[in-house]
This record gives C-alpha cells, sequence and structure tokens, in this order.
C-alpha cells in the first residue's frame, strides 16, 4: 500500500463568523469534508470553500451535520432514524449542487460530530446515514471508523467505505478512540503521532493507551486546521508520510 | 393549444406546524411547488411532499425562498445577487436529492413570494436565479410572469420558461398583477376567472381592471391550497378547463 | 381547599404557522403558559398572547422551552445545566418585558416538553430551572408535577411551588404519568377524568392503571386547546369543578 | 464639560463562533453594547459577557438587533414597525433579566446595524424602538446620533437620549457619516480622529469631509475591538482623552 487520504473539515464559517483556516490548511490535504449548513457553514460559505478546494486540486465531501448551528452539531439531539435519512439526503443533495454548478463532483460523505458518533455507535442511525447516501449517489465513498456500526451498515450495503484514522488520538482494546475527558487521549508529540500512523499503515494495528495491539484500518487520516499549532501538526504529518514514501491523495 | 399546467405552492408545512392541505390539492393540480427549508418545510416535510406528488403523478418543482422562517418568505431583505444565487443553488440542489432518493427528477423552479417579487423586478436578481438554474441543471423549466425581468433572463439564458398566469387577480396595463392594496384586485367569482383564463389560453391576451386588452402567455396558472374556499376554487376552475377541451398536464 | 387553577400552554403560532386555540381556550382557564421564542412563539406572538391573557384575566406564565423549533421543544437535547440555567433566565425576562410593557407582571413559570421531563428527572436540571427562576424573579411561582425533582427542588429553594395534575393521563405507581406509549395511558372518558380529579383534589391521591392509592398533590389541572374535541373536553372539565363548588382560579 | 462616555460592541460570539476581543476592550470603555441574540450572541454568551462587564465596571446596555444572524443584522428586512415595537421589547427583557440575575441593571439601549440604520432614518421606526423602551423601563438611556430621527423621538419621547459620535468616521454637512463607499468615509491617523473627537466635545462642532463646521452634540464615543488595530486606535483614544482633562464613564 502506498496511498493514504488526508482529510480535514472545511467550511465551517457562517455569515460574518470565521472558523478556521480553510487557504493554509488546503495545500495539505487530499479531502475536504465541506459543512452543509446545519451544524456550520452556509449557502455562500459552500460556495467559496468548493471553489478554493477544486483550485488546489482537493476531492470534495459531503459533511452533513445535525441542524444545531449554536451547539456546532456536537450535542447529541433525540432525532429519529428517519429523521436522520432525511437530514443527510438534504444535505448531500445542496453540496452536490453547489459542486454541480462549478462542473464538479462529491466523492465521499463524512457524517460531522454528534451525528458520526450516533451513527458509529448505532445500527439503526448507520443504516440511516447509508440508506441516504446510497438513495441519492451510490457511487459516493463513506468515511468510517473501522469496526463501528457505520462501517459495518456501509459495508454490508455495498457502499465503498474509507476507513478513518486520527494521528492525534488514542486508541481503546475495542477500536475506539479513547475519551478525550481521559488523561491519555491526545497525542501532541508529532513523532509518536507519525509512529502510530506508520503501524496503521502498514501493519494495520494499533497499540492502544494500555499496551495492546489491535487491528485497523487506515484509508484517511483526520487533521485539523484550527489555530496555528493544529496546522503545523498537520503539515509535520503529511511530510512526514511522504518521507515514507506514500502517495497523499484522495480515493477515487 | 390544448395543454393547461395548474400549479400550487406545497410542502409548507414545518416541524409540528401545518400549512395548506397538501393531500386534497394534489388531485387538482399538474405541478408542486415544493417547499425547500428556507421559508417554508423541513428535509422530513419535503421527503413527504415528494412522495405524495409522485403518488399522485403531478410534476415536482423546486420553491427556493428567502432565509426567513418567521416572515414566511414573504418580507424583503437586502440579499446581494450573489446571495441569491447562492441560496437558489442550495435549495433546488437539496429538493433534487430528495426526489433522487424516490427516482425522481425535478421537472420546474419557481421562486417564491418576496424572492419572485425581486426577481421579477430586477434584472440583476432575474439573473441571479436564472444562472443559478442553469448552473445546476439547464434542463429545470423555470416558471414566471411574461414580460417580468425574470421571464426575460430566462428565456434570454435559453432555459425553457413555463408562463405562469393567475385565475384569481386582476392585472395592470402593463401586465402586471393589481397589488393586493387596490379594491379590485381579487377576482372571487369562479365564472370571471374562468373568463379570464380563457381569454388568456384562447386569445393570448387579458383584460385589465381599466379595461384595456393587453397580450399575456398563460402556460401555467397558479392556484392555491390553503382553505375550503381556496380548494373550491381550484376545483372549479380544473372542471372549468376539462369542460373546454384542455388537457390538465405539466409541460416536459 | 375550594380553589383550583386551570392551565393550558398558549402563544405557540410561529409566524404565518398557527398552532392551538388560543381564543376558545383562554375563557375556560385561569393560567396561561406562554411559549417564549424558542420551541414556540415569536416576539409578536407573545405580545398577542399576553394581550389576550390579560383581556381573559387569566394569569400570565413564562413556558420555556429547549431552542429546537423544528422538533417544538419535545426532542431531548445533551444541553448542560449551565445552558438550561441561561435559556431560562432568557427567555423568562423577555417575556417577563412583553409583559410589563403591558403594565402587567408574570405569575408562574412552567418549563416545557423535553424540558420539563429533563427537569423532573434530574436533580441537576431542576436545580438550574429553579435557580433561573429564582435570580430572575423569586416572587415567580413554579408549576411542577409532585414528587419530581424539579417540585423538591422548587420547594427547597423556597420557591412557590404549584403542584400540577392531569385530567387526561393515568399515573404509576411512582407518581408519574403512564408513558403515552402503553395502552392505558390516556383517559378519554371525561367523568372517568372528573372523578381522577376530583380525587386528586378531596383525598389527595390518584389510583392508578393498576389500582393503587398513591399521594398527590392537585393545585392547578393542565388542559389543551389543540381541536375540537380538546376544548370540549377542557369544557367538560372546568363545568365539572364548577359544580364540584370549587373556585376556578390563578393561585396568586 | 468633562465627560464622556466609550462604547464599544460586545458579546457578539455564538455558541462555538468567536467574534471581537471581549476582555482587552472592557478596560479601555464604560459602556457595553451586548447583543441580544438576535443579529449575534446567544444566551449563554450574554451571561459570560454581563459577568465580564461587571467585572470591569462597565455599564450594560442592550444591543438589539433584526432577527438575522447570517446577516450579522446588517442587511435590511422589511419589517413592521410593529415587529420592531415586539422586537425591541423582547430582546432588552432577554437582557434585563440576564442582568437581573447578576443583581444588574441595564443602563442603555443602542439599536444594532441595519435596525439602527432604519430607526435613524424613519419617524416610524425611531418611534417604534423607543416606544418599546419606555414600555419595558422609561429609566432606560438612549444611544443616537444627533439629529437623527430616532434621538428626535427619544428626546420627543422625554427618555434621556446619550448623543453618540464616531472617531474613525468623517461627517456630511447634514450631520450624517459619509458612507463608506466614499474614499474620504475613514479617518485611519489617530491625531486627526482625537482632534475630531475634541473638536465635538469642546467647540460641539464637526468639520465634515468638505470642510463646513456643522453643529453636533458628543456624550458617547464608539470605537471597536475587532482587531488588534482597532484596539490599538480605542487604547490611543482613550489616553488622549484621558490626557485632555476628560473623566471617561458612562453616564448614569
Amino acid at each position: 500500500m502506498t496511498q493514504i487520504d488526508l482529510n480535514c473539515d472545511l467550511g465551517e464559517s457562517y455569515g460574518h463568523y470565521v472558523i478556521g483556516n480553510d487557504q493554509q490548511v488546503l495545500p495539505l490535504i487530499s479531502s475536504a469534508n465541506i459543512a452543509c449548513g446545519f451544524h456550520a457553514g452556509d449557502f455562500s460559505e459552500m460556495h467559496r470553500t468548493v471553489t478554493a478546494a477544486l483550485r488546489n486540486h482537493v476531492a470534495l465531501g459531503a459533511h452533513p451535520g445535525l441542524p444545531d448551528l449554536m451547539g456546532f452539531g456536537r450535542r447529541e439531539m433525540k432525532v429519529t432514524s428517519l429523521e436522520v435519512y432525511d437530514m443527510v439526503v438534504y444535505q448531500i443533495g445542496a453540496l452536490k449542487a453547489v459542486a454541480a454548478a462549478q462542473k464538479a463532483a462529491l466523492n465521499h460523505v463524512k457524517p460531522h460530530g454528534a451525528l458520526y458518533h450516533m451513527a458509529s455507535g448505532h445500527k439503526e442511525m448507520a443504516d440511516a446515514v447509508v440508506q441516504a447516501i446510497r438513495d441519492v449517489d451510490p457511487a459516493l465513498k463513506l468515511f468510517a471508523m473501522d469496526g463501528t456500526h457505520l462501517a459495518k451498515a456501509g459495508e454490508r450495503s455495498g457502499l465503498h467505505v474509507i476507513h478513518e484514522v486520527f494521528a492525534d488520538r488514542t486508541y481503546q482494546a475495542d477500536g475506539s478512540l479513547t475519551p478525550r475527558s481521559q488523561p491519555d487521549a491526545l497525542i501532541t508529540d508529532t513523532a509518536q503521532a507519525m509512529k502510530q500512523v506508520m503501524q496503521m499503515i502498514r501493519e494495520k494495528t494499533v497499540t492502544t493507551a494500555g499496551g495492546k495491539k489491535v487491528p485497523v484500518r487506515a484509508e484517511t487520516i483526520c487533521v485539523h486546521g484550527d489555530g496555528v499549532k493544529a496546522l503545523a501538526f498537520a503539515a509535520e504529518i503529511r511530510r512526514g508520510l511522504a518521507k515514507q514514501g506514500l502517495t497523499i491523495a484522495a480515493w477515487h
């Protein structure tokens, strides 16, 4: 395996409110998860973000979220699986048209925040997200963490699932991320992050915080663009991967 | 000419809030203008409305509006033409995906409320709406009143423009509707409405409130479904048109 | 005891969207729970509702809810207790000013929907609601069901708690309502509802669906105004209470 | 005259979106115009902003705006004067309660953005804003530019009007600001800004861009806190005023 994708959440600004450093992070990544106006972003921001991503030859992905701008899509809401299906169809469609207006197509879908967690942990929610993607366009790829309900639902349905890993987070024995509430949740040392990433790519395993090796599939790495430190971290990871001979590119 | 289209605004309910009598009006019409979640409607309501329209063999149209649920898209906002372009692309795209998820396609676009008025009266706004439609899908038809900036922009750009008339409104010498603030703005008598409609279809003219005949193109008639009286009026118009030998059908 | 209060949720319309029959229900009740623009209602509707309530000599209460118009405040959201505190302060304040502008004061607060349930079932949420009320105006009364965390938090803090009961719902052994998902949750027979209400008032007990008598305090009865049936039911309850010699009035 | 007030718009962050440098600007000013959750701000941000303002001994003011978060309250909407009245009552009330919960009172009201412009230029809108303030609390002071409809409506009604001037903007012959679209609209030189401000305070005149002296009342100066340059400019103005022997304080 010689290819790896780097993805980042983009287009999260809203009206006069700015979040992120989209211009700085775009040259570092190969896939953009673009907010669709529910948890973040708006119709004008989506236009600008698609333009900027295309200029940087970055693949376009829809990043649908819960309809909760104040909570940035990070707090769970008791929505039904039918509501999840409907909100994902709507958001993918909106971004698809923004892309089509620039003669471009979407490559993938990655649910955001609480929706990602809900779909990772609950079969019914995972099925709703997957069905929504398939019904809008079965050629769309799904970003999901290996072993989650979301990844399984995608694989079962025949969607092309791109397995996502995190460079700056430690893992638990069941393959899930160590919750941020725990002291050893974050990896801040770039060398350690690179080591984890390379092991995930080459050996298809990750060593947990407890020292156990568990299997994991790594096809796309999530990086962040909010703040100078996050940008430097992402740039380091990119350089490290290139040095290891990996091609950084989206999966088409 | 033996064909005429009947259109109505549908899918305007929002969450627990219900507006309109979609089930009752669907059997009477041939084209549905479906709200896209900005001035009215939501992602779940759009799903239900597309399902109901397809069941009734009614053609699907996007009904994009200003982002103002409280004002029901009826109060003008100082938005730029670029914002108008972006909001129309977004809304058409969202509904297009809802339709695609049911293996159906959109047939037309009709801007709503203040957006319809802004695009009818201002060349720049008309161009923005038309460009948005063309960039998402140039096969989409545009509903617009004959002689307005919106109709002209559509015709100039090569879009298929379906000219809309009103059965229950009187016209002025310049071909525009008599404002509702004036006493003779509304036609409440069905016979008079039918007479106006038939003259518009057969003679391609309308007799103004002042008694003058002005040219008008009538390819789709706007009817309303809110309330028992509106439904009865729509049913009467439909019966009258059928009696005159006209085929009631969407333009495909 | 010769006094009982009848309360109803009012002012739930939003923009062009109408919910409820406020004009019909106001003559039947003594306390109005007025939506504050988060889960329902808007600033204009609040103005109109306060005017109408005052005209009918109905006591004014704030009915704060979760910031979720689409879900009508009925779906739980993972908000913190500090967010609950802040949203309750805000909403009471907004309505208080609308009332003050008409030289009137608020009499009570009753949380709405999911917020009512969250505060009834969780001590931390109950404390947040109670603290918000106390910090805005400790003279405001709190509507809460006997035995809930919300009632207990109110009593502990020294707020005047008005204990709320339901005429059209059956109770469980722990004093809570039988969930709507169960077959015997609703009481549709007015005679049975009146019997339950009178027992709650006179004996301070309620007989559960399972036949057990449990203690309950009944100081205000919640009625509904949405639909012809609900209005008729409310009118019957009111007549029944009057016939039993009870004074229907808000607690001041 | 030895006293001058310095005011700044604060509390404009929303959820995860941050605007402004409230912590840095608070030590420089004497009055805070706090966003009320319509064009900017939210219930939690209002709580934090009131706390921070009180800690800095800065007077609290409500900064009501149009219900348009995406447009940041800067684009005009066709709202009625009754809607303006209602939205101002609501927003003042909400902030008043947030302040009351911290045992503090509001000192003033300054409408925001498009609402400020609409009320400055239209008598009916000015009257609506003034009536709203008076109906909630006639002791609240009104910030308005000398000679505008808003100032006149406030003076006519007996409200205490605090006349606002701008240090970084040039004036026209009618006493209004030179529109930003014109080349000489902004004053970027601190010495020139200080000269203009001192002339406005001492001589009660301002020299227009065209060189004419026109009368103006200066009781509060609007400064900005967004960005390093704006903060430096505000600090310079503050130092300059102190050097001239003026006391920087809110009007109580």
